[in-house]
């Protein structure tokens, strides 16, 4: 690291009067298109200013902290000192978007002191990204506060305009809804929330409250995006709007007993994120919540690996089987896996996911029940020890599943044996899940000791080699960066809720979701439905899946995941094999990525190059209008050849009314060439680029 | 079991208005002095009534519940059906104050239904003893409410009397206070928590709410103890006062939403206990408590085995060492334990607990912080491999010391760690500690999730054939006999207060304790302190031990328990060795008790017969009064010598001044002796009977 004090102005202003004193400095980004002001003014206010391409888009916003205990408000300051340095790295990820990722900022560091006790301190570090700012609060270990409880966050957001706004309500509890398209001053949650029957647990906290990554656009098409890195022992952060300002403040999740966050020095917060551009493909592209991160805190990651796997959990969905055994269409037996496992290996998947392989799911949600699942004990038809041998003949791992129903102390009593119990079935890879209301009971998905227990999760299962996918988590925030044994999360509404009867999914879902959530990381969506009318076993089911097949290929691209599932059943995929190819010969992990055109609710373009070989991906997906789009294949290596695959809909194709038509073309393209690309309404369009 | 019918008068009474229609049942105790009598009346309200040798002891009494979920009320029903029965069983524990205890009761078992909601059932069981009754609610699996959470219990004790009591406040978190005696009419509970500022932590419930076990007093002299039997998954009992008509309604300690508890029919609740007797010394003699608990579920009890043991502790609190390294005067480092050891190993003492053994202690206590201990990570200058074998060579077992600073989520991440860890060292007793607030946050030390802790605590440690005895935790309801591994609690004042500044202890509080806190269980009261100015290491120090010597000795007597602290160090044991053989000789584990004399804050006389010997020991205190007595030794064997070893206060012995005047005397008894008892103020006379 190489720090210098040059980059920072230092302005004192003492009007004649003397009553009049403040201080600001500035600092740019390496390339200057962003600068951030900082400003102490006379009465202790604290506030940051940033401006992308000399336009303000967030306007003076105040800093500070509300304690619990001690019983202070930490929001008047004076300035003690400054520091400023500049930082250039670039690193390469266990696995990712792209091979190696440059790391490069310039940052500030300011050092305030309470005005009304000069020995409590605290520090805000800001670094400036070419595509936007972190910042963080540092109490420092000199500070007269040792241990303290935060009673709320004052961090604003103070935003220059009213913006079309990409928002889900703020929840303690789940992030599982759909998004709502509207400006700043027409959000309203609970009316958001209220439309959401299909969700089981809901904590919506007001109006005025969202939940980050929050995605805007401002009339001038600048983009703008809101969120947090590196969210470690702390709650998640949720913004509460002012519409007369359309200022955001920060409002934490409380635990039980309405405290936010228990804290001890020397503690930095997690980052808050501003990231700008005025394309929308650089938002996607932006590394900054990932540099944000600490590097990887596992040192051998030999046994991280990223994986593409089936599993028996869709059948469920559709009620051809039950996870619970009392049912009589027990899923998860013996030969059933084994038919799951043969397909797996016949077409090269590394895993096969089993949901309702243990003991409990008779009895497991919707009454706060603290001992549901045990995790080692399977049901009697389930011979685990059959299907741990016939799975390694065949080549392929077994998927552990451990659904907590929410019971985090139960979890944490067992996981120890849990993870063992895996170890000695061959199985290195756990989809978690947390369904229902927490226990410790009064603590919510997204309070600081839940935050705590799914890292301690991924901490725990690195211990065993074991990676880890969590379903119903708090939002990601970057963290698979310092545990990169922790591939994915859900965190969202995935493609399941295509089956969920009421709101269920729209088009331009999979167009907002890379703007959003996944901005914090990887999302184990589930793309890979072939079979649309959900009725199959169930005639009485009205569901449907709201995209084109052609469009379930284009998200294995769109969709950034290291883990990615095929989420429909052999029987289904059976009947498009040819289509099932794409998912076959997708890659989960990737050299480099291109966005090659990108529009929030509207289409995304994807291209992205295959770890470690010459072929690329192309992934393309439009909201519920059909598009025409011609894309250059100027990404390709010059002077080699390439035979494309093109998956794509048929002219005829329309997500309501013809969802299967499909056409598979092959071509051999170079990088002078380009392609023309006709998506049907909901549809998309998957190329595979081999070189020849 | 033996099940009958004959034993219930079934009344139907019906007006010739039709409007009035109750039923009652009544029962008696095997040898008739207890008498129970049920009453539905026809607007539903089930009471119940115990009379005990013709006097109205509970006069009638609601039963009933109120749920949070299904949001209703259940306390009005009408009788369904009725069971009586009768048994009769004598019993071994594995360890007690008896080889053999007899369980002699009949027993009545009412079923209720809603009479709001037809298929909501509840049953009631009542067992009589000739000592007392035990009722208990039955939630039937036939019953519609399959799952419900708890919002109030509505069981009452309405009393007949303004009676003499003897109270401690009612607290979610701390029964470590003073005994109060008061009439009924002039219970403040707020006022006396408001003196306890020797507590740090209390959460004090209301001015008329106190907690069990509750001792009173009528005024014709008849005792009655209100407690509770095998509180499992439920939270604890505490009692509140309506003082217009001296009833008592059961308040339940909440979690941190304010819930009560989280069932699942079918369910048994804790067992609400009565018992009453004209003599004092039938309420300590009582094993009613005990007989309404389960029968041992550990099989194989071979490596359960009562204990007496010294420990680096008390140098602690008198300030001669620290639980932290980082003070400089570490107590447990590996030389000083050594010493300890070879102290244990002299007298023959089992074992040697070492607090402040592990990494933590600088930081530990006051912050509600999560994650202090490990429980397997010693201080760096205390080597516990050597001292793993230097005791083991010595013939001693180091006792571990689990503090887990009320964290209790973070113990049960480690226990099983933590006791392989014992296992691997040969360790196997833990003394548990809960100081200060509870984690997970919101929940109290006597709320269903901690009561719940400590049981699995219990079971975790059998796994490991490990003992456990608790601090801090909730009161005990007999559960030793199901876990006989869980040998002994705090769960009251201890000893140690006599080092507490402000009120600290005074000398009636042994003669009170057996009547109230110990009916639960034994008590690791820690007697055993030979100096009582506490001044020795710290000038400043105005504490001081509220006893003589000879009522010190004389506690391994009154308080019963299979493990036993001999409190003091080993350079204060030196001083008095003479005295110091009693603690050596007494033993823990005993083939039969008498109760000779018994007043609650007035004196306790208790003689014990050794475990598998012919040997009696006897206990004798008397609180601030000095006291004479005479005992008649006819519960020696009959044509038997015994060479009595009596240690008592010396004629000017006084606990204020002049506390180590004790004598030593020798003489041959037999069963036909007296012996005159003379206790000093604050005094007590311990006697070994070695037969000859």
């Amino acid at each position: 690291m190489f720090c210098s004090r040059f980059t920072l102005s230092l302005v004192l202003l003492c009007s004649s009067f003397g009553l009049f004193a403040q201080k600001s400095a500035s600092i740019s980004s390496p390339n200057s298109a962003i600068s951030l002001q900082i400003n102490v003014a006379e009465n202790g206010n604290v506030t940051y200013q940033i401006t992308y391409k000399k336009q303000i888009i967030v306007e003076p916003s105040l800093l500070g902290f509300s304690l619990k205990r001690p019983e202070i408000q930490l929001n008047k300051f004076q300035l003690i000192d400054f520091e400023t340095s500049t930082f250039d790295e670039t690193w390469k990820p266990v696995w990712g978007e792209v091979s190696s990722i440059r790391n490069n900022y310039k940052a500030l560091k300011i050092k305030l002191k309470d005005k009304t006790k000069a020995d409590n301190l605290v520090n805000v570090i800001f670094r400036v990204f070419d595509d936007g700012v972190g910042f963080r609060y540092e109490f420092p270990q000199e500070s007269a506060i040792k241990h303290f409880i935060v009673k709320d966050e004052l961090t604003q957001f103070n935003l220059a305009g009213n913006h079309k706004t990409f928002w889900i309500p703020g929840d303690y509890d789940t992030n599982e809804y759909l998004y709502n398209t509207t400006k700043l001053s027409e959000i309203d949650a609970i009316k958001a929330a209220n439309k959401e029957t299909d969700i089981a647990l809901k904590s919506v906290i007001g109006i005025n409250t969202v939940q980050t990554p929050l995605m805007m656009k401002t009339a001038n098409g600048i983009y703008i995006n809101i969120h947090e890195a590196a969210l470690v022992n702390y709650p998640a952060m949720n913004l509460t709007l002012d519409k007369t300002t359309f200022t955001f403040t920060s409002h934490l999740v409380p635990d039980a007993v309405g405290n936010k966050a228990y804290l001890q020095t020397p503690f930095q917060t997690p980052w808050r994120t501003i990231i700008v551009s005025d394309k929308a493909a650089d938002i996607l592209a932006s590394k900054t919540i990932l540099n944000l991160n600490e590097p990887s805190k596992i040192t051998d990651v030999s046994w991280i690996k990223p994986q593409k796997f089936i599993g028996m959990w869709w059948e469920m969905h559709v009620g051809k089987a039950t996870w619970e055994k009392a049912s009589g269409k027990h899923g998860a037996n013996t030969e059933n896996v084994k038919t799951y496992i043969d397909f797996a290996s016949k077409h090269g998947f590394d895993g096969v996911l089993v949901e309702g392989w243990n003991e409990g799911w008779e009895d497991w949600f919707g009454n706060w029940k603290e001992n549901v699942f045990d995790f080692v004990t399977p049901y009697s038809d389930y011979n685990i020890e059959e299907l741990t041998a016939y799975a390694k003949q065949k080549g392929v791992r077994l998927i552990m599943h451990h659904e907590t129903s929410g019971s985090a102390t139960n979890y944490e009593r067992h996981f120890d044996k849990a993870f063992k119990f895996m170890q000695d079935h061959h199985i290195n890879t756990v989809k978690t899940g947390y369904v229902g209301r927490i226990i410790p009971r009064g603590e919510h998905h997204d309070s600081q000791w839940m935050v705590n227990h799914y890292q301690r999760v991924a901490e725990k299962a690195a211990e065993y080699k074991i990676m880890v996918e969590a379903h119903e988590p708090v939002h990601p925030t970057g963290l698979h960066r310092t545990y990169p044994n922790w591939l994915a999360n859900e965190a969202a509404r995935g493609n399941e809720f295509n089956n969920a009867p009421n709101l269920g999914l729209v088009p331009e879902h999979e167009t907002i979701l890379p703007f959003t959530r996944l901005m914090g990381g990887p999302m184990d969506y589930t793309p890979g439905f072939f079979h649309f009318q959900l009725n199959q076993y169930d005639a009485s089911r009205k569901t449907r899946v709201k995209t084109t097949l052609a469009k379930q290929l284009a998200l294995y691209v769109t969709v950034y995941s290291p883990l990615q599932m095929a989420g429909d059943f052999p029987e289904n995929f059976n009947q498009h094999l040819d289509a099932f190819h794409f998912i076959k010969d997708v890659p989960v992990d990737w050299d480099d990525t291109k966005i090659l055109e990108a529009e929030p609710a509207d289409y995304i373009t994807i291209a992205r190059k295959q770890k470690g070989k010459e072929n690329w991906f192309l992934g393309a997906i439009t909201d519920e209008n059909g598009r025409k789009s011609t894309i250059k294949l100027d990404f390709l290596d010059e002077n080699a050849k390439y035979e494309a695959t093109i998956y794509k809909d048929a002219a005829n194709a329309d997500w309501q009314t013809n969802p299967e038509a499909y056409k598979i073309e092959k071509r051999v393209v170079s990088n002078n060439d380009i392609i023309e690309l006709s998506l049907a309404k909901g549809g998309g369009c998957a190329i595979s680029f081999v070189k020849l």
